[in-house]
């Protein structure tokens, strides 16, 4: 279970996964707070000049991949054109668990470590909102009406889907294969936008209010519908 | 234009509210980086001692009122146990906006520097996500069958609605009131769980109007409506 497990799935460990290998060794023994760089260096067997030629901070190091990662799901996305907006999203964030999924024991000592170090956990949150930022443009763009609230709302949907199966599976110490889970959790994003792909045709307007709503309430939120383009 | 004009709105104005007018008009003429503490507490005329007795660093500054909103809106939530888990959050939400319009001056100097300081637009992300979380606890916790995938949909809709909305309207300058584009952004969060029990059906109303009416004509269907008994 330890984070050495992980390397022999890549060879040859280079020297930066030396690097992160040594460093999750000391967090694991030491806690993250205490470890310096020089003691991360020392364990890789490199200078802490080598060190910064690779990571920027301590913190980097406990996410070698994510600009990695973030990349080849934007290169995936964008071999997706031919699939509906929904699939294409849904099929490239697929990637980031997958990722997690081959890099098993590395991502559960992440998880520890990000769930205790308040600056890890905001990084990773800053690291999701990046996905989910990327995906809101590409649905905007491929949506039929350029609808750019929809294309946020599917883009928070598809990405908290995700991570409810991403995190639920650390949680449970990684045991099981989460894909399954995945499509699951992707059904039921689906079923949410079905129902409103019909709500949202271009014949009608849905318009729906609280109970209680006073027809004031009802104008000015139409009103602001009108400002959208002519009512449908 | 300037922060401080905002300033009138909270009479009188303590140590603490003249610490943030200082540091916005610091970071505004100095620019967020090369702002000391000292030059903020030099301004507001109180010691640096002082300045750290109200803030822990720089960057808390930017954001005085973060706690003390997510406090009020939980506390919101709390008493609206009697209503839809969804018409709850929402409302809860909108309290954040209503903030922001209150304090208008502050709230556009405050998303110049947040959308131009990478650490605090990290750390709005963060205090963005922790509402986030705080709803889909809410969610779980009243949903029938307390489903977690689903509250956490929810709460990532909602609170995405919000932001889309309150975004659109610092990007424009914060001109009109943002809350009839929120009532049409809500609209749509509840369009795609109206099909779930969770969400309330019978709390809704849905109007499906022929393409070309004119917000005449909804209105007057809306107002007929209503005669003959309250909104649902």
């Amino acid at each position: 279970m330890s984070p050495r497990r992980a390397t022999p799935a890549r060879p040859p460990a280079t020297v930066r996964d030396r690097l992160v290998e040594a460093a999750f060794t000391q967090f694991a023994t030491r806690g993250f707070e205490t470890t310096t760089v020089d003691d991360i260096a020392d364990r890789a067997g490199v200078s802490r000049r080598t060190f910064f030629r690779h990571f920027a901070t301590k913190e980097d190091v406990v996410f070698p991949d994510h600009d990695a990662i973030r990349a080849i799901v934007a290169a995936d996305l964008g071999r997706r054109r031919d699939e509906s907006p929904l699939t294409a999203v849904c099929a490239a964030v697929s990637l980031v668990l997958e990722d997690y999924v081959r890099n098993r024991d590395v991502s559960l000592a992440r998880f520890r470590l990000t769930r205790s170090i308040a600056p890890l956990r905001d990084r990773e949150i800053t690291n999701v909102h990046r996905y989910q930022r990327a995906f809101a443009r590409f649905l905007e763009e491929r949506l039929p009406a350029a609808e750019k609230l929809q294309a946020e709302l599917m883009a928070a949907v598809v990405v908290t889907a995700h991570n409810s199966v991403l995190r639920d599976w650390l949680v449970g110490g990684a045991k099981d294969d989460p894909r399954p889970q995945l499509a699951v959790a992707f059904a039921a994003v689906r079923r949410l936008f079905e129902h409103s792909a019909a709500a949202g045709d271009d014949e009608s307007t849905v318009v729906v209010l609280k109970s209680g709503a006073s027809v004031e309430d009802v104008t000015r939120a139409i009103a602001a519908l009108s400002k959208e383009g002519p009512l449908r």
